[in-house]
């Protein structure tokens, strides 16, 4: 029942999910099915290309997957035993249609569809060189930069191409391309995004995560492995590491809040790692209370967690109504401060007068926290204890989160006592970088080589970030302004 | 975090919510805010109308009340210090926009607007006099039937023709009614449907439950007595009991399953309630068990209960998606099948090998129970216990409570051994019926004159049933068939 | 090609158009065509009434019948070999769907469908009275009136209780009733407003106008009488003069303007009246000139008249563009003015340096008129020389036609000379009220009891006008607004 | 009042109209009401570009100017002093929103948008090579290869770039180009299709007629000239030929049909040429008759002249509904072939017994000639005589005129006493080319250039047509299917 909260505002947001099947007679139900699993990874537009074996279909729409992909009229226009699929959540407030993946495009070769979760750090740069060559971009998205390269590039071979497009980019990719000659799957070196194999009698599936395969009735097979290409022709399947093997990267905070918590990634539960980040911070940072409270719905893992190391009782503290997916967006400046409890509404019975433990998954801006904390207190708390079930969250990402700039982290302008002045909460605790990876499995974290890519806490970037050095590529493109609907 | 579900399709249903506000400048966007707290008791359709001093103002509208109330144009047309709300469940699949509740009517003293929450079980007969003397029904809603009486009533003041009215109708009503003079809430003499009253400054509010004056941040005053009439006029509020006093028989389902957790009804919290019925459960029917898993969301609060009664520890066995409010119609008959779990999925690494209790609120049809022990099945458990948070569920309401008809109930056809075979548990307990009265701080349930109406589990009609002994007078009416939009 | 143009602002408008049919495989589908036939009458709303000999089904819209009634749902959603429509232009700016005709209403008889082209004098005093009894209307429909007079009727069958009804009842109306037992068509004493029957094989049609009739293959069969009750069971038919037998009173500006030019009525084609009114306008107000020139689209009759009879070349000295059916709103103050072009455009080679007579139908506000000469000037023309084919506009209409208020009707406050100033005319002329008669085949206007309802150009009103003289019983009404979408 | 017909299924159909203007302060509301007079040149989709000197701003929309572009948030979000806009008509069922114009691109020089009417004879074999070196198209308009052209081009000026890009195209093109330096309009060598300049004060305007100017207030300055280049950079034009001067063949078919009657073009009056023609046609094919009647409306000019020539009455045989705009779906098979009647409706008073002249503008596949010839017989004409206005039509056209395969002209199936059997006339006749000629002011068709392109009467092509005889070319591409909406 406590899937990611995909509903807050100050929460870091995974851009995108990816899913992609070959060999099904109903590909585009059943990624329909997987996307609407993915849904909490990118809910801002959604979209799928079939392929029947001569043409390619496509459909992409602003919104949910369901209310678009679950219409019978749309499904019976992507015909085919081949699609891939995409659910996307904006950084940029750029929401053209045009960008909505899968891009597709025309090549020599004939179609070619891609979906892509991550992004790319010198998209930019590539995009200045591409379009002085006469290359002409149809949308703002890095991924059509990756599409012109494999267009223009001088190999021979389709496969050729692709590889050499991606030995030219440097960032975070897990990508699935579809052409007339089959689907490949791959990962970037470091493996930063996660993407997960499975099948279904005899299809093959590929998907962000474990979640989409179980919706689909479809087993496990494994994780595509960092810089690892899988090519799928019919019903064979071929493995390629053209960059060589590496020592890779995924990204910490899949575990911490981005991957649903029934979701399965290097043979841990997601629930039981977040449980265990509970314990942990259980042990690190104690606290005499009466009740521990999960702040809805990302914080309920890690709150069993806590109150089973602790003993103190877990208790429902804080109601929410399950019909803020549809946002409410009050009208009137008069009564709009009272929007926030039509999201969360204290369970006042239950706390007055009771010293409670409220345990959240991070802080980004502060300004949830700052609300929960007076809810608790209006609903007569009588102490309010804010434990955080990741460390200060002080730097930003480039590999396809969407993350504030630096100076609105609050972790990156208070240090914890004046962080717990801002929330007004009586006390304030993070986990610690080494708890966090104890909770792993793992002893600390390595100073050098750590086992995750964990640049959001640390600042220790895995790959080079051509563009952030590069500020004058960002101005130099005529922009289209597009309005949509 | 936790509301009743209203996704699930195996579940009786409250009919309607209605909230109404007198003396405040911002009547209709805090009447909009009240019913979206009140969603849970009608998902199909809202409507607000507000009174200005001189005109009434009307929106009606299908679906939810966010995407409707919320646009600054509609609640910018709806002017005045004075509305009255309401959100509907239909239990007939007559769906028409001129159903959609308020009702309003320009009658001889001027305009007169009424929200309904309950059911006349003697509305077909009244309708069938009131139509040979001449009154035309716009809608086939029996709250209408009122309307009419009032109208056609042989008393001079609207006051006068309003207790007549009432005085001939049975069954269960909360009502809400605006007319030029004022408000008038009031509640039938068996107070079978609840209604509370609030204040926020100098303004009156009614609604159906406590969370809706929360949301407006307005302060719970008391509950509207059964049989009480309250009329506000300006800053004034008279409380009349035009039908004597006699003991009541508030609905027990509310505690259940309708009301909110975080509402508080006759000084008690439902959260708590729910606990404690979970906790009786567990004296009751105890087991030895691994984990104690609650059906989502509307199982909750009793698996709290049960859990630190037992000391089996809570968990979340079953993850529940955010997007399944917007329902998913899966268009395929091939992957139908695969839908059940687009809006939940076994937590399989935590359930694999472990012995475990579900705890639900209630079995209606038993689709969902099946469905659900079965998934623990597929996911690996070892045993499966089946817990639920009510005594069987035998008979129909016909008090504004969407049921099924009798033979589709489970514990109508089946005993306790026959549905544990039915939904392939190991075992499946109700809780008792004095069990249920405990939890509520009753010593057990009183032969004669027992506190609630509990006539689903008992049969035990607190009034006449005058409709359901004239069926004759169901197919007298010719029928008008529109479709909407 | 050239029927009555309903997209000019300044026209008198036609309120409605009615339509029934009995006794039809595809009822519906030729009320859709016939509605469409009768567009010109009303474009505001339409609504189309089915029975299917055991339940009524409506379908109401705002809007035109194509895009609405075109719909194979919709269609098919109004089973049944009965159907009676409706098409609407609203003079009160009161354009709530629940105002859409036709009217329904389960009365204790069955069900009760009713289309009503035409004006009640005395709806407004009915109306109190009834409220008064305790009837409740559902809209501000003077229609809505005669449902309840026959509903509240104290005789004993349905026909009587109609009878009864428009005993009560002044002004002008033809109504299409549709019940179980049949359909009544009806048309006032005087017979204002027209209507005609015809034949499709076994079953029976009614319309506003013999296009209708055309349009579904249908053959004219003769004009309901005035004070005429036709009633149809099955295949059979019968005739009422409840009222006895009296000179009736036609309104006259359906020749002029309202009706098609393909229309017949009275035994005459509208066109060759039409034409035949601009050439007694060319006896009457003869004028040296190179071109005659009509005003599209309703002038171009009368001006193929006038050409002929003067022996001036008929030219189309006006462009009128098609695609402003589509009303184009320009958004933008600083080019608002252009707008007029959008609809109409000088045909500046022809008419440079020439002398032209512009032929009108009529002449309201005078702001059209204003806007034409000017054009012509703009684009060269040496002389404009206005005829009007209808005396000055002088009185409002009470009978179902849109009228502007007194003071805004140009020939109310303006004599002919001080028109011609007033639109920048060199000359200017209206075909005199004898003049019309006679292209009528009348010898002239007799001053005792005329042929025709002429009372917009007269002021000879031919019924009383009781709400006009009891004014106090307009504001009496308690008003509900509702938004419409 | 009488533009040429766009909703008629029986005619060939121009394809594109299109509009620019600079340097005016509501360049983008102008532009709408631009493209709104130039509706009837292509009906299913438009756009605008503008350009407020520092970004561009698109919306493009399928349907109607009037809905989309009359919208004053639509307005609002096309700021800027230039703006160049599009209406389309499609030919091959390809509707995608990303085929309307104008199309966009970001070049290495900046943003660049261009309208263009017309359509390449080489685009296919174009696209392939281009494809091949590495471009990716968004569209399947061959106008996109244009934009490739000058993306691609080794030149380093980007007038030079265009100028190459011309080069490398055959056919037909009217284009106008907005870029940050400033508008470029162009006109293929052979001025196949039209383009106009006009002036309002400080702004310039270009357009597909002169109507479009009409309609802004602005004046007509010139038309663009065969094979010349005007660039527009603030206040100042510069104008170039660089394909050299030689003699034009603009579409006679602009003159017959095409262009709205009140536009002028080559200094003459499209509706004095179509009276005219018809003159022309009355000396060429007399006929002993009652009555001219025109088919409506686009036959209306021609039918005028016939009858001044002839001294045969002209009159409305037929009657044209206004709403047929919108159009009306008929779903029910049993009443389709009613539908005919919903547009046109005979004058039956009127033609009963008369022996009548119809004059129509051309015959496409003879399929609205045979109902309207049967319509008169219907109505009881004594005798029924057809004359076209223009010669047979027995030729595709590829310069961007919709015309069916040949197989379905009539004219290239039979000669002209078979097709007045086919359409059961009692006789029928066709303008002759040299009469046509005639009516335009020439002695009569030069066989050796002849001043216009008559490809459709004559299938003498003024240019190659690569893509016919390269019929590979079509089947090569990849397609991508995308439902609309």
């Amino acid at each position: 029942m406590f899937t990611t909260n995909p509903f807050d505002d100050d929460k870091l947001r995974e851009e995108c999910g990816v899913f992609g099947i070959s060999g099904a007679t109903d590909a585009s139900a059943l990624a329909a099915l997987g996307l609407h699993a993915l849904q909490h990874r990118g809910q801002e537009a959604a979209g799928i290309v079939s392929f029947d074996g001569g043409e390619f279909h496509v459909h992409r729409a602003m919104g949910h997957v369901a209310g678009n992909f679950d219409r019978d009229d749309v499904i019976r226009a992507l015909p085919g035993e081949a699609a891939v699929g995409h659910v996307r959540y904006s950084t940029t407030g750029e929401t053209a249609l045009r960008n909505v993946q899968p891009l597709y495009a025309d090549l020599a070769s004939g179609g070619f569809a891609v979906a892509h979760n991550g992004n790319l750090s010198n998209a930019m740069r590539l995009r200045r060189d591409l379009v002085r060559q006469g290359s002409i971009f149809q949308s703002t998205s890095d991924t059509e930069v990756i599409i012109h390269l494999v267009a223009t590039s001088s190999y021979r071979t389709l496969l050729d191409k692709f590889i050499d497009a991606l030995k030219r980019v440097e960032g975070a990719y897990s990508l699935i391309c579809m052409t007339p000659e089959g689907m490949i799957a791959c990962r970037d070196p470091l493996g930063i995004r996660p993407l997960v194999m499975g099948r279904l009698g005899d299809s093959v599936i590929f998907a962000s995560e474990s979640v989409a395969l179980d919706v689909c009735g479809a087993t496990f097979e494994r994780e595509v492995e960092p810089g690892e290409l899988i090519i799928v022709q019919g019903t064979e399947t071929r493995s390629l590491h053209p960059f060589g093997k590496q020592p890779s990267r995924p990204c910490i905070f899949e575990w911490v809040y981005f991957s649903r918590p029934d979701s399965i990634a290097d043979d841990r539960s997601v629930y039981s790692v977040r449980k265990e980040i509970g314990a942990q911070l259980a042990i690190e940072s104690p606290v005499e209370a009466d009740l521990v409270i999960p702040v809805p719905d990302s914080g309920v893992p890690a709150a069993i967690g806590y109150a089973q190391q602790s003993g103190i009782p877990f208790e429902l503290g804080i109601i929410r109504s399950h019909y803020v997916g549809r946002t409410f967006i009050q009208p009137r400046d008069e009564v709009r401060h009272l929007g926030v409890k039509l999201k969360h509404n204290a369970n006042r019975a239950l706390i007055s007068g009771k010293r409670v433990v409220l345990i959240d998954d991070s802080i980004v801006r502060g300004t949830t926290s700052l609300k929960i904390v007076q809810m608790m207190r209006d609903a007569g708390a009588a102490e309010v204890h804010m434990r955080i079930a990741s460390p200060p969250t002080r730097h930003s990402c480039y590999y396809g989160v969407d993350t504030p700039e630096r100076a609105k982290l609050l972790a990156a302008r208070l240090n914890t006592p004046e962080m717990t002045d801002y929330i007004h909460a009586d006390s304030l605790s993070f986990i610690s970088i080494d708890g966090l990876y104890k909770a792993l499995g793992e002893a600390a974290r390595a100073d050098v080589r750590p086992k995750y890519c964990d640049a959001c806490f640390t600042g220790d970037y895995p790959t080079n970030l051509t563009d952030q050095d590069d500020v004058a590529a960002v101005d130099q493109f005529a922009v289209l302004k597009e309005r949509v609907g």
